[in-house]
């Protein structure tokens, strides 16, 4: 990470206090309730921001956690039912990062996916990461008023607090959830 | 109100000082600040416990003010995203009863709503009036720890009590905001 990463980014970031061993959990442990799902994360985007996305997920993926993402473009299976892609990479995703640009709030397609996946958890803390990129606070949808979000000035800081957020809600996940092999 | 309306019921409610004129402000007169928002009170609440909600609503609406209450099941528009209307209905009124059973804190939906109603006044006294029903004080959410609540032992005093403390927000928000009339 370069001297980009510096702390002008604003950081609107919730410091959950976690559980004191949460941050020692193995979220890649076999067993782990990781493993329930086939994607750790769902990036929610307009295809205006793929650029963006495409750096983020590479960022996510090379990871030592080797964060599982989908990415409709690349990862939806050809020939089925748009909607129902877009709800089963919503139900298949341990979080949902929404990538909220001007083209986000534009497209019925981004709304729709942020719905279903509001209504899949309205309240699971760290699930939904709103993502705020060129957009005003005042535009922020009023559907995820009640939820942090992290805005995004330098890529390097906001890949690496979505990546934070990820791997904390996959800690606690795990701590809370017994592992099927021990 | 039959004889169980008495003092038993533990009435744990904040006995705020009123300006001296507030409890003359006529709330219904034309150009009101009442008339500023659809509703009186939002009725936030999980469906199990709908018949003592319907209960309440009835008790409020049949009052000579003729409180205006948001009944999801009834007032919401067939067809609009469940998470939007979550929001307008707490947009759109001036009270919010968060109707606080075990069921409500079971509902990831009314958790939704209490943290959207908190996020849009976190501190707006008298608007957030949560109602304890059938749970321990040790269970009252954290969230709601700073405002005081209802506890409804017997209905006709907790009915009472949520009209008194929706009569008086409006009463307050009337003599605070300049008639448009006159």
């Amino acid at each position: 990470m370069g001297s980009s990463s510096s702390s002008a980014s604003s950081s609107v970031f919730h410091p959950r206090s976690l559980l004191p061993s949460a941050s020692q959990v193995n979220i890649s442990s076999s067993g782990s309730a990781r493993w329930t799902k086939s994607y750790d994360v769902c990036i929610c985007h307009n295809q205006g921001d793929f650029e963006f996305v495409e750096e983020m997920v590479s960022y996510l993926e090379s990871q030592p956690e080797t964060f599982r993402c989908f990415l409709q473009l690349r990862d939806a299976t050809p020939g089925s039912a748009i909607v129902t892609e877009l709800c089963e990479a919503v139900q298949n995703s341990h979080c949902w990062v929404m990538v909220i640009t001007p083209g986000f709030l534009q497209d019925p397609w981004c709304r729709y996916q942020m719905h279903q996946a509001l209504a899949e958890a309205p309240m699971t803390n760290g699930r939904t990461i709103p993502v705020l990129k060129d957009i005003d606070r005042k535009d922020y949808p009023r559907e995820l008023r009640c939820i942090y979000y992290i805005r995004v000035t330098f890529k390097e800081n906001g890949f690496r607090q979505i990546k934070d957020s990820v791997l904390r809600y996959l800690q606690e996940l795990c701590q809370s959830t017994p592992s099927t092999t021990e």
